[in-house]
């Protein structure tokens, strides 16, 4: 530990100032009432002395922390690993950074410590959450809610109807997949397949519904599995070839999927877009523009979603506010073409 | 914002319990002194009503949070661009929840932003602190005192002078250099040369000095400045090449410089290790493997580095324990030989 020189007290400020403890307990926490000479000797009393107001103690007043927690419900090792998270992550950073909030990033490692995230949402240290990646059987929304505190969701959480005020920030899954089909099919493709997200997840099951929109009662075996990852996507699509060895063209959830899909219709001498062609979704960047060929996509503004998401919270922790903020924000989405499609 | 339903006070669960007010606070805070039937009953009515404690006010007595902020003393941005950091906090993470501690990771966007982290470690959130990466310079060791939590930190911070009781976890950094330095020189290579890291680092100016106990006063020209990341190491052998052409050995501060020099040294046709042996420090895995050619280097065990900060501020936060704790605590490092020396 390190030896800390003693804290400088509310008592140590009054007698410097001159004033009461009641009067620099005031100042402090920004009532009003206290005339401006006395205001003006109590702030240069506390800069003098370094004087730190004890936050636990103000917030029982002023129930203020300046701070947001973000929580990811995921492990650990898959926030740092997913360049998603960092997007929305710099997204929400320079929002509340903008507006002098701090940023408190909840880490697990893995879904039994929801409930200690729980309890630290609960337990007054931020003014309102904002929360990614909820899986459909997820405790932690109930734990939320439990907590009390303002939250704003990154994504349409599963488990709402509609019907409650749920405030989240989504893109137009649904509608970026239908336009990504309506593409390939658009190019004389007949065999489209699509590799899903994790389908307890809204973003995945959105796109896969998209898919479906446009490819109707299509051959149920063009539709596998995958889960988000470059390692999933290559699994589905070796399935996929061995399944249906006349696919023309495949969908992949997201980029890092198709970067998987990809690798391995090389590693099997498929010629891309020639014999298959393969759109992603996300247009997250270096990714999309390295793979071979480059990837066409869907493009969803990933950093903007984060600073909307904090906009939208910070907006709604005003008095009387809550009220005001929409149900659900949900984003266009933009076909970005280059070589795969 | 969510709506959320009212959060059940202590008021209700003490007339639910049928017992009073101060009974159910001594209950929910752990005191002694309550009657094994009441604290039961206590128990079902919290659990029936689902009362969540509000820990600001409980804090204020127990003085515990469960929970520990690490701070790292960069933009958001470069937390998430460098493995180091993701390495340290996956040990970090693990050790915090096997003690069932919250990890809380306050994020800034740069330096201007660290007096908010000050206030947030002062506000009595969180029970101690794991503070890393910082410069000469910077005012948050300042900060950190005066917000009077333990901490713990990551790497030796450069201001303290050895006699104050400053709590660090290192590698041995001066040591580590020195090897990689000699094994160079036992190679028969002459013109080994430097490239550093951020010199206001001390990992950085530590391995400088362990390159000087082995090279002495060889050709100054032969030390280049870097900053720890590949496009620093790429610039710095450009500057190299131009300026001693005979180099033919480099020891690079970390791996990914190393891995700039690499592709620079390639580009210009030199054959490494053949004509130029490259060095790196950390082994940082997949980067030091997928190098081309792969990458020799001193390897410092960085989640344990993460693991061990964590235990030392979880074993200094009981009463009584604070003076036990050792001041630093130094790892050792190995050689790994791959391909490039």
């Amino acid at each position: 530990m390190t030896e800390t020189a003693p804290r400088p007290t509310l008592e140590a400020v009054a007698a410097r100032a001159g004033v009461s403890r009641a009067t620099v307990s005031r100042v402090v926490n920004g009532a009003d009432g206290v005339r401006e000479p006395l205001v003006e000797r109590v702030r240069r009393a506390v800069e003098e002395l370094g004087y730190v107001p004890n936050q636990a103690a103000r917030s029982l007043v002023t129930r203020r922390h300046d701070a947001v927690a973000v929580v990811v419900a995921e492990p650990e090792t898959r926030v740092f690993a997913d360049p998603f998270f960092a997007l929305q992550l710099r997204g929400i950073s320079k929002e509340l950074t903008a507006h002098d909030n701090q940023l408190v990033l909840l880490l697990t490692e893995g879904r039994d410590d929801h409930a200690r995230v729980g309890r630290y949402l609960a337990g007054g240290h931020v003014d309102g959450a904002l929360v990614f990646s909820l899986h459909l059987d997820d405790p932690l929304p109930g734990l939320i809610q439990r907590a009390g505190v303002p939250t704003v969701f990154g994504g349409r959480p599963g488990w709402s109807d509609g019907t409650t005020d749920v405030v989240y920030v989504d893109s137009d899954n649904r509608g970026g997949a239908r336009e990504a089909v309506r593409h390939l099919a658009g190019l004389g493709r007949t065999r489209v397949a699509h590799i899903t997200g994790p389908l307890d997840q809204t973003s995945a099951a959105d796109r896969l519904d998209g898919y479906r929109d446009v490819m109707g009662d299509a051959d149920p075996g063009l539709v596998v599995r995958g889960d988000f990852t470059p390692a999933g996507g290559e699994r589905a699509m070796r399935e996929l070839l061995d399944r249906c060895p006349d696919v023309d063209a495949v969908f992949a959830a997201n980029d890092l999927t198709a970067s998987g899909a990809l690798r391995v219709l090389r590693e099997s001498g498929r010629r891309v877009p020639e014999e298959v062609a393969v759109i992603g979704f996300d247009d997250m960047l270096p990714v999309a523009e390295q793979t071979d060929p480059p990837l066409t996509t869907v493009r969803q503004d990933i950093e903007e979603m984060g600073r909307l998401m904090a906009r939208l919270l910070l907006g709604g922790l005003g008095p009387g506010d809550a009220g005001a903020a929409p149900t659900g924000v949900v984003l266009p989405t933009t076909l970005v073409r280059r070589t795969s499609a």
